[in-house]
C-alpha cells in the first residue's frame, strides 16, 4: 500500500510515524513545502523570547529520524493539485501514485486587510519562518514599542515575548476581553491584571485601520496614531481548504472529514488543523485547531487505515498557557457562548488558593465550571491560577469527556497533602457553588 | 433535632460546618476527646521541620467559629458509652441525648509490642500533642540519629522533616519496599533513591525487636544494636471501633456502615478513619482513612440526615504526597496487589518529561498504569515525578472514579502548552504501552 501525507507539520509528521508502527511495509511519503519536519507553533513564542534558544531547537526530530523509519520525505515540495481519478498528487517536482491520500495540509495566518499589513517591521507568527524574520527585525531594530493586533493565544505569548525582551506593548482586539473564545469577561480580567503588570497595556472593542511607514513607525486607531516600531498580526488562523476545494472534495470552514476523518472520497483523509471536528458540547462542526487534536486525528486516521474499527472522538478544545508564571487553562464553552447558544446553565466560581492555609506558598487560583441545566452535565471550565492549573483543568476536562455530571464533581475524590493541595478541592468547591443555581 | 457528633477531627468538625449550612435549627453538639477542632494530621510531618511554624497552625478553624454557627461543642471530654435504648451518650461530664448520633471517632496509631516502645524519646506521629512532645524532645535533646520503624506515607515525612533537621535517619520496614500498600517495587524504589540522597537509609524485610535505653540510645534489629536517640513509631493506625462495640453496632475492623453511613442502628451513622468504606475496585470493605475520604463521608451524612438521598461512592484511595521534591500520586490497586487479589491485569509504565525536550526546566516522571484485563477499567495507578503529579494521577483517578476503559486513557484529549506539558502526555504513552499487553 502507498500512503501520501502532504502536509509535513503536527499532523502529518505523528500521522507518518502513527502509520510507521502500524504498518511496516507500507510506502509512506510525506510532501512538504517546508524544509523540515514537524515543529511546535506554540513553542515559537518562547523562541523570540530567548527562552528557547535556536529557531532550530522546536524541531521535534531531525529529517534522518524520519528517514531511519522508511518514511520516504518530499520536502522544499509544491503541491499544485490532487488527481482523484488516476489517485495522484501533482507537485512541483512530479507526479506522486497514491493508494491512501492524507491531507494535513495546516491552517495559515489570517491577515486582515489593513492598509500597510504589508509594511517592513509587520510580522505574523505561524511558521519558523516568521520567528527567524522576527529576531533578525528585533536584533537589527532594537523595537522599544510593539503594537499586537489580537488577544488571542497566541498574540498574548507574542506580546508575552515582546516585553520579556524590553518593549512596551499594546495589545488591540476588536472584542472587549482578551482570549475570546477560551474566556469570559470575568476571568479574562484576571489575565489581564496580570499582563498589566508587566509593561503590557490594552485596548478593547478596537482596532488597527492602518499601519504606517515602512519600517513601521505608527499604527492608526480610530483618529489616533499610536507609535509602533514592531507589529504583530495575531487575528487567528484560516483552515487550508483550497487544495481540497480544487479536488472536488467537500469544504467548509475546513475539509468536511466523517468519525473516521475520512473526506467525502474514502480514500482521501484530512487530518489537524484543516479538517473540521465535531464540538463535544454543541455538536456543531467546528476547527479545533490544537496540536493535541492533531496529533489524535493523525492516531485516529492512522488505525483507520490499518483496519482499525476507530472513530474521533468530539472535541472539548482542553488547552493551557502559562503569561508571567500565571497559568490559564480552559475546555468546552464559555458561559458567554452557552447564552449565545441558548443552552441553559448553571455557573459556580470560586476563588481559592492551591494549597490549605496552614501550609506556606499557596498561590491563588479561580475556578469556574458549567453545567448545563437539562442534563447536569459539565461542559466548560476556565481555571487562572498561579500554579497547578493544568492539572485542575486535566481534571475537569477528562470528567466531562466521560460525561460526568455536576454531582460527579462535587462528589469527587481529590488527592491531597499540605505541600501540594487543599483538603476540600477549590475544583469540588466551584461545582458545590453551581449547585445552588440548579435548586 | 438534635444531632450529637463524637469527635471533633476531621471528620466531625467537618460534619458540623455541612450539616449546619443544611439546617439552620438543628441543635448540634460535638464532643471531642482534644481541646481544639478539626487539625490537619497530614500537616504534622511539616511542623516538626519547621515548615510549617506552630503546631497550634494547622488548626483549621478557632473553637469560636464552630460556636458562632451555633455549633455546640463539648471537648476536653471523655465519652463513656452510648445508651441507644434512651438515645444518649454518656461522657465524663453528664449525659447528652441525641436524635441522630454520628460517630466519627478516628484512629488510633497503632504501636505494636516491641520491648521498651513506652521508653522516653520513642513517639508516634498521630496527634497535636504527639508533635509537641517531638519538638520539645528535639529542643532538649538535639538527638543526631533517628529511627523511624515503618515505610508508609507518616514514617516517611517523619523521616523528611527529621533529615530537614539535619538528622541520620534509618527506616526500618518489615516489607520488602516503602509505601508497600500503595507502591509497587519498581516505582518504590524511584521514591527510595531520592530518600537516599538526603542522609536517609532504609533497611527492609527487617523489624525492630527492641528499643533500648530510655532516653533511648539504640534499637535492635536482627543481633545488631543500632544507635538511635530518637524513634518514631509509624506503623499504621487501628480505626477506633471499642465504643461502638460496647453499644453493640456491628464493628469488623472498623465500623461497618450501609451506603447512607448509617451503623446497623439507622439513627447512629460512622464516618471518617472509623468506618468501613467500599473499595471501588475490589468491592470489599476497606478501611480508607484519608482526609479526603473524610470530609466526603461527613458531606454524605449531613445530607442524609438533612433528607437527602445521597451514598458514598466506592472508594478508590487517591492520595498523593511530596518528599524532597519528589511528588508520588497513587490510587486503586497495585500491581502486586492485583496479582494476590486474582484480578488479571495489563500494566504500562512510561517515564518521560514533564515538559517537552526543547522546552528549559522538564523533570522526570514516570507513569504506572493499570488495567482490569476483562473489562478493560483503569484500575489503578502509581506516577512518581518532579512535578505535576497530582494533575496526573487526578486525572487518572477521575477517569477511573468514571469508569474509564484504557480507550478512555489513550484517547484523551490533554492540554498542552510547552512552559507546562508535553503535546502527547505520559499518562498517554503509558497507556498506550499496556494497550499491547492486551493484544
Amino acid at each position: 500500500m502507498k500512503i501520501v501525507v502532504i502536509g509535513s507539520g503536527t499532523a502529518g509528521s505523528n500521522f507518518a510515524l502513527f502509520m510507521r508502527k502500524l504498518d511496516r511495509k507500507a510506502e509512506i511519503i510525506v510532501i512538504g513545502k517546508e524544509e523540515t519536519m514537524q515543529y511546535s507553533p506554540c513553542a515559537l513564542p518562547h523562541v523570540i523570547s530567548g527562552t528557547i534558544e535556536k529557531p532550530e531547537d522546536v524541531i521535534v526530530f531531525p529529517n534522518e529520524f524520519y528517514e531511519k523509519q522508511k518514511i520516504q520525505l518530499m520536502l522544499n515540495t509544491e503541491v499544485r493539485a490532487i488527481d482523484r481519478e488516476r489517485k495522484a498528487v501533482i507537485t512541483d517536482k512530479g507526479e506522486v501514485p497514491y493508494d491512501k491520500l492524507v491531507l494535513a495540509v495546516g491552517s495559515k495566518a489570517f491577515v486582515p486587510p489593513i492598509k500597510g499589513v504589508e509594511n517592513e517591521g509587520v510580522f505574523t507568527l505561524k511558521s519558523l519562518d516568521d520567528v527567524r524574520r522576527i529576531k533578525a527585525y528585533i536584533a537589527e531594530k532594537k523595537p522599544k514599542k510593539a503594537v499586537v493586533i489580537g488577544a488571542g493565544l497566541i498574540g498574548l505569548e507574542g506580546a508575552e515575548a515582546f516585553a520579556k525582551l524590553g518593549m512596551e506593548v499594546l495589545i488591540v482586539e476588536l472584542m472587549d476581553r482578551l482570549m475570546p473564545t477560551m474566556l469570559d469577561k470575568d476571568t479574562a480580567k484576571l489575565v489581564q491584571a496580570e499582563m498589566e503588570k508587566h509593561n503590557i497595556t490594552f485596548r478593547f472593542n478596537e482596532g488597527v485601520s492602518e499601519i504606517i511607514g515602512s519600517p513601521v513607525r505608527a499604527v492608526r486607531i480610530g483618529d489616533e496614531e499610536v507609535p509602533a516600531d514592531l507589529v504583530l498580526v495575531a487575528t487567528g488562523v484560516r483552515a487550508n481548504v483550497d487544495l481540497a476545494k480544487a479536488a472536488g472534495l467537500e469544504v467548509n470552514r475546513g475539509i468536511v472529514v466523517n468519525e473516521h476523518l475520512q473526506t467525502s472520497d474514502p480514500d482521501i483523509y484530512a487530518i489537524g488543523d484543516c479538517a473540521e471536528v465535531i464540538d463535544a458540547v454543541t455538536g456543531q462542526r467546528i476547527l479545533s485547531q490544537l496540536g493535541t487534536s492533531a496529533v489524535r486525528m493523525a492516531k485516529v486516521a492512522a488505525e483507520h487505515i490499518a483496519g482499525k474499527n476507530v472513530a474521533f472522538r468530539p472535541v472539548f478544545n482542553t488547552a493551557i498557557t502559562e503569561l508571567f508564571g500565571l497559568e490559564i487553562g480552559t475546555f468546552g464553552v464559555t458561559e458567554e457562548r452557552a447564552k449565545r447558544e441558548g443552552i441553559a446553565i448553571a455557573v459556580g466560581k470560586f476563588k481559592g488558593s492551591t494549597k490549605p492555609e496552614y501550609y506556606p506558598g499557596g498561590k491563588p487560583i479561580t475556578v469556574k465550571v458549567i453545567f448545563r441545566k437539562d442534563d447536569r452535565k459539565l461542559i466548560g471550565a476556565q481555571i487562572v491560577g498561579g500554579e497547578r492549573v493544568w492539572g485542575r483543568i486535566m481534571t475537569l476536562s477528562a470528567l466531562a469527556q466521560k460525561g460526568a455530571t455536576i454531582d460527579d464533581v462535587v462528589y469527587l475524590e481529590t488527592a491531597y497533602a499540605p505541600p501540594v493541595s487543599p483538603t476540600i478541592d477549590p475544583i469540588s468547591v466551584a461545582a458545590e457553588m453551581a449547585l445552588r443555581r440548579f435548586r
